[in-house]
């Protein structure tokens, strides 16, 4: 049975991959009575007069809600609020499997910005968190920087910033690896949607020299008529010297390529122009822009996938669990970028110096060490920067 | 250790009487491959083509949200969104408890009519059912009128109709108890919020004779200036001979009290003046419009209220439990009133003539037989109606 099969047979079996359950024990009247009318009525009023006494009464201080408008699920594009419900789920059960975090999938029956906004606005009092997911580009720009600024909870698009953070985290080990210095890099970042963006705001952030960004119509630069409004704020602090060209332009003498775009868009001939030693994160999905052989063929030091059947896989897992776990503990009321550079860390010192290896530049999303160690170091940023309410 | 005490500890225990599990293993990669990317996609596609697969691979089919603004929480009235939610976790553990339904709250903080049933509309696509709770009169009624209207799924305001539903069904029983006819009942309602009007509704749709409704202000009539919009409408089609005047004159003479109102609003002195044998249900909370035993020592003939430690209880959880799980077993659209009142008889059936008394006129909610009763009844009554999407 191969995994479509597998994965049709299962969702079957599963018929939902969440379920809610009660916490309460309810078999007696006196028991009812405590935990519904008339007993509910105390914890009830000590929320009125003090709201922050809703984190001991009730489950929100562990719940986050995973929320899409279904237009940018996985590589499958647009396929509605419903069709994106397995995916949903799916997040969900990795939030609890990895961070026993409580996770519900809310899918919105809206594409328009305003209206996604107002919704998730309007229901966020009932999260500790929000995680956006599968927003396509560039609305979820507005809908994730409206919602920060408008919501008193943590909210994190995940594709966004999930991505960039392991990626970045993969690139910290990848420098130690090879022995190049992390503020003289040439990168390519090639895709310039949701993740692509996110990854050079990241590792722009982190002082991780310079970046050229480029679509699939070549190079972004400053000034092009046709960028959209993401694709020209990014190009302002990108591509310093102007260049115009394609990928092909790009890549000669880089030394790192970030691939969030489409099969084959990296070939062994361009690897072979690129700098000594180079580090590939080629992630596209399900086929990554060069495989990995054929990428060490043509001399690359490091590669990088989304596929768990290759070595370093840049797994979302890695990063949104242990994120929400260190923010929910200190109820942080933002993710700031401080935290996402805290966790980028917290995920590569997992792996230690005598441990790293080429084929060992990210942990496995299945090592427990990975979400205690984010988690530990996103809650203790934001202790520091004084955004934990706790 | 009182309720109060002890509700407060407990709920400090249970932090959350809700929890989102995993229904999918997730302990290897290739679980994780099945359960997430890659193999999610499979069913993603398949629900993008038909969308009533959802039902088969998500929890959608067995997931009711549990919707309030917070503006009439039990008798505390509007405590707002965070306050609510204990009483949301309670429902939601009921829910699961009596029907093994995987019941959400969600909390809205806005109290504008349309900006709830824009945001509740909006991500009514992930659930299989909405239930409304605690949200004020008369807003309640557009608000549920209009999502009933607009949602692809059943919307059902439990304040209004739970109550309403469990009343008529104790009325059935009553009747039978007392040897009355049906169609020849005096009834006085006194209460004209959302479960006031709900009842005075469901009792004329059974043909429950004749109904004189009061509020505060006294006996309601067909066009008083006063009459809000909700009341002016049941005014048209109650207290036929056009009364005015107060509780008092109201109730002389009436063979069933209903109160949805305040302790002490009907007067031992007051039951002496209805009919011989009359039926009370006094169901304020949590002090009853009169006490048992003083409406008994007046000369009532059966007794209901609110309240767990009086026989004949009008406890909610006897309905939705079972209204539910029986709309969601077959799919049904929406909830009719056919529906509602196959609910009603089902609840009555639970009692056999035999077993019928005074002081067991309604069944337990503990009685497994009940949630088994009404959701047999509410299936078969919306497969007979063509509301069945199965």
């Amino acid at each position: 049975m191969d995994t479509n099969e597998l994965a049709i047979k299962k969702h079957k079996e599963w018929n939902g991959k969440i379920e809610v359950i009660s916490r309460a024990e309810i078999e007696t009247r006196e028991e009812l009575a405590v935990a519904y009318t008339p007993g509910v009525a105390a914890p009830c009023l000590e929320i009125a007069e003090n709201e922050k006494a809703v984190y001991d009464y009730t489950r929100k201080g562990n719940l986050v809600a995973v929320i899409t408008d279904g237009t940018a699920v996985l590589g499958l594009g647009d396929i509605g609020p419903s069709a994106a419900m397995p995916v949903m789920e799916g997040k969900c059960a990795i939030f609890k499997r990895f961070a026993d975090i409580d996770a519900f999938p809310i899918c919105i029956d809206s594409k328009d910005t305003k209206t996604i906004i107002e919704t998730v606005k309007n229901i966020s009092k009932s999260f500790g968190g929000i995680n956006l997911e599968d927003i396509s580009a560039p609305r979820c720009f507005e809908i994730e920087q409206t919602l920060i600024e408008e919501c008193d909870v943590p909210v994190f698009h995940d594709d966004q910033h999930g991505t960039a953070i392991i990626a970045a985290a993969g690139l910290l080990n990848a420098v130690k690896f090879t022995g190049k210095k992390m503020g003289e890099l040439n990168i390519v970042i090639n895709g310039a949607g949701a993740a692509g963006i996110s990854i050079a705001k990241m590792l722009l952030a982190m002082n991780f020299g310079e970046i050229t960004m480029c679509d699939s119509a070549g190079i972004i630069w400053d000034g092009n008529p046709r960028n959209n409004s993401a694709k020209q704020e990014i190009a302002k602090v990108t591509n310093k010297n102007k260049l115009q060209g394609t990928l092909t332009d790009a890549v000669k003498g880089a030394d790192v390529f970030m691939g969030v775009s489409v099969k084959g868009a990296l070939t062994q001939d361009m690897v072979r122009t690129m700098a000594n030693d180079p580090t590939i994160f080629a992630m596209a999905n399900p086929t990554p822009e060069i495989m990995p052989d054929e990428a060490i063929a043509a001399g690359a030091a490091v590669v990088g996938t989304g596929r768990s059947d290759f070595p370093n896989q840049v797994n979302n897992a890695l990063c949104f669990p242990g994120i929400f776990r260190g923010a929910l503990d200190v109820r942080a009321s933002m993710i700031t970028d401080e935290m996402k550079i805290a966790a980028a860390h917290a995920i590569a010192s997992v792996i230690t110096d005598q441990e790293l290896k080429a084929d060992y530049i990210l942990p496995d999303a299945f090592d427990a060490k990975v979400v205690k160690a984010v988690a530990q170091a996103v809650a203790d940023e934001a202790v520091k920067s004084g955004i934990s309410r706790l």
